[in-house]
């Protein structure tokens, strides 16, 4: 059940009408309309194509002034010289949002373009429109089956992503799909003429249905408004911030993108420490933070206790994990004592991290006998579960199954452990095990375990998470 | 053909005999003597087991000095507290090498550990035995058949990593064959009680079947001569060096696994300056970096065009590429006017990063065309290109073809580019697209194109080969 709320920017996510104009009327491509259909969008759908009777079984109209009903939204995938007067027809009928899919404005450099998009900005003003782009893919809402992929999946989660670029959104969203995280709204939001990150964010810190917000961002309009925005979130759920365009030509890059003005590193630095927004610098990045936010519990301390391989494997997560600025102290005494009774020949390996015994029978066993161990470890804060599947032998169906076993083993140990708690499952080595790995990934992270591709995400994401608790314990 | 190599340590890489000491009766097990088998060793194998007749359809023998004929290599597979006597009987026997496979010697910490180490290692001393290990793996060398895994590749290459620790050496292996990249030896020698890094380095130096060389290392034994070994490699051949144990428990963790004295952080930072040697931090990073002076050209300069995405992945790109230490300058005017040519409507991005025509089509296209313009571009000296299959559209067989197509084009007009160049082919997003992903990057690392799975990863690379280079040219 959708969640309603009266903040009036919450009517663009669940439009009771669309118009397209621009409509294809191509059988074969799928276009705008096909894609709301196809992926459930139950409101009214008014194809706006001059030429055509009908798309996609729907009856197609002329302009949106010939609709006979109600037009909330409209999407205009038109030329950009063809955008002020098809504007000036949504004014005239009364339309609230205009999603500008259309590019070709500031982005481009030209004095033109940016005419174009005075032009659009103050014909959408005087109209009474909210105008989200131009030059953006607009908003996936899986609850109101609004989307601009027709593959993003249909799953609702309590995730928000506001993005000023398309093609990061859409990355997110599948990388997301991949650990079993789903979005409550993602909005790609393009030159930000009129709505920008600020009023997506104003709106998301109240929004019920997100409990965790990511933002992909090139450049602000309103510096204090943006800031009073991001501290808003930042008192009601966490933050995620990609910003992009920090460095010399990431910033010229972004200004042909989204005619962005970055802004300078020594300013966005100083903004990360005052607001306690989490910085990623790659979207990868932001996933990891996310998929922590989401599943790991709050850490009481860095101090991490590494599972799953010691030898060089362990030294090499130790230096990772310190360097990441979490630390990998030695168990009590009283733990290496009770992890020798299961594990007698590691001898040195239950010092931390731990060599459970080899094969993945013995990590099958270790997940269910020793992490209970190692989460009453007065030593310990964290646990973070290397599952080294490809050193240990072959890559047989039998390995695929011990890959298994070893997931279920940890999903059913992990409520009982009380401590904040994440795996790694690399892939590296066999490209035959990917298979077994994926799988694994999919029974573990379904059960709200966080898992990583590499004990450096792990340590990466592990670290902003605790620094990101540290601030609210500070300002609470 | 192997190449014949008079340096002495040759032989332990191609020694005519092997014995193996405490060879498993067991039929199921594989053991020792299956897996040399299995690998295809040439020479003679005589499992040592007073308690059997045979092994593997080999004649058992109660202990060494009952083989008829000479023994070169022997591998204790014993519990440590039988070694001495064996020592003693290779001796005797005069057996060359012994790979001491056993551990529970000076890294488990007891005073009994360290004595019984330096009793073995006097036996072979006084005996003229020079000893591998104790606490090791071994060696792996395709080209003699040895082995300590029966499932590495038996391809030969001119990579050679000497490691501290089996199980990394296990996963560079696997990692490196991922990538169509092979290995001319390997070397696990744990405690390094007699043999140890710098005896390995010194001889790879000279090793004409060697092009590179990998190494990972705990804890040097005699500094002066390391550091002499370091240079004699560097004046020949690339050397990459993951020294672990550098932060304060990794450190503590190293004492346990290989009794190693690690040093300080300090020590190591200038001695990376001094000797030119390139430092990496993980495994996947020494696989990175190997790859790329396996694949990729002398860089005349450190300017990257990032071709393959503009917009948001584009400036993210940026950023990446400039923080590792590179730089993404725009074209040239006249490089721009050309692209244009090709890709008339991707406006700004034309620029760099290059944003071909949207779809894998595009990307084919532009391998073929674009290409060779980016290559004549007077402000660039690297070119890397984002295969950014995951935000174009669709996860179908249509996709996975195009995924192939490109990766063909790729190759196509990889002889003809003069500069260096890498690809990314990041599988985040769609999982039903690994599969195509694999098969490309196999058509790819086949063809000798380096391919990373993140920008952030490529960067690092490149970054770390220009340096090396420029290493070269300033002492040349």
């Amino acid at each position: 059940m959708p969640t309603q709320n009266n903040y009036p920017l919450d009517r663009i996510f669940r439009p009771s009408s669309i118009a397209i104009v621009g409509a294809s009327a191509s059988a074969s491509a799928t276009g705008w309309v096909g894609r709301l259909l196809k992926f459930g969008y139950e409101g009214d759908i008014f194809p706006i194509n001059p030429k055509v009777n009908k798309i996609h079984g729907l009856k197609a109209y002329p302009s949106v002034c010939d609709v006979p009903s109600p037009v909330e939204y409209a999407i205009l995938n038109i030329p950009a010289r063809f955008t002020p007067q098809v504007m000036r027809d949504c004014a005239a009928k009364g339309v609230k949002f205009v999603h500008c899919y259309a590019a070709g404005f500031s982005e481009i450099g030209t004095e033109a373009g940016k005419r174009l998009e005075t032009e659009i900005a103050n014909i959408a003003k005087e109209g009474g429109i909210r105008l989200l782009g131009p030059n953006c893919m607009g908003i996936y809402c899986p609850d109101s089956g609004m989307t601009f992929d027709e593959d993003f999946p249909k799953e609702k989660g309590h995730i928000a992503f506001v993005s000023q670029s398309g093609a990061e959104a859409s990355r997110l969203v599948f990388l997301c799909q991949d650990i079993n995280l789903y979005f409550s709204k993602v909005v790609s939001y393009g030159n930000a003429t009129d709505l920008d990150a600020t009023n997506f964010l104003e709106y998301l810190a109240q929004d019920a249905d997100t409990n965790i917000i990511a933002l992909y961002i090139e450049g602000v309009n309103n510096g204090p408004r943006f800031l009073a925005a991001v501290r808003k979130c930042m008192e009601q759920k966490p933050l995620v911030i990609l910003k992009a365009g920090l460095t010399e030509n990431g910033a010229a890059a972004a200004i042909s993108h989204t005619a962005s003005i970055t802004g300078s590193k020594a300013v966005w630095e100083a903004f990360f420490k005052q607001t306690g927004a989490i910085p990623a610098q790659t979207m990868d990045e932001v996933t990891d933070v996310i998929q922590g936010l989401a599943h790991i519990k709050k850490p009481q301390g860095r101090r991490v206790a590494i599972i799953g391989r010691g030898g060089g494997i362990g030294v090499v997560a130790t230096d990772i994990c310190e360097r990441a600025g979490l630390a990998v102290p030695p168990f009590s005494i009283e733990t290496r004592q009770r992890l020798l009774q299961i594990i007698p020949e590691a001898g040195a390996g239950v010092r931390n991290p731990v060599e459970p015994k080899i094969g993945m029978e013995g990590a099958t066993e270790f997940y269910l006998k020793g992490l209970p161990i190692v989460d009453m470890d007065t030593d310990t804060d964290i646990i973070l579960i290397q599952m080294a599947i490809d050193v240990y032998g072959g890559h047989t169906a039998e390995l695929m199954q011990n890959v298994t076993d070893s997931a279920y083993a940890l999903c059913a140990t992990a409520d009982a452990i009380k401590k904040p708690m994440a795996a790694v499952l690399f892939t590296g080595g066999h490209t035959d095990t990917i298979e077994a790995v994926i799988a694994a990934r999919n029974i573990l992270t379904k059960a709200g375990i966080a898992v990583y591709s590499s004990v450096e995400a792990a340590a990466r994401a592990l670290s902003k998470i605790y620094n990101y608790y540290c601030y609210l314990d500070y300002y609470a």
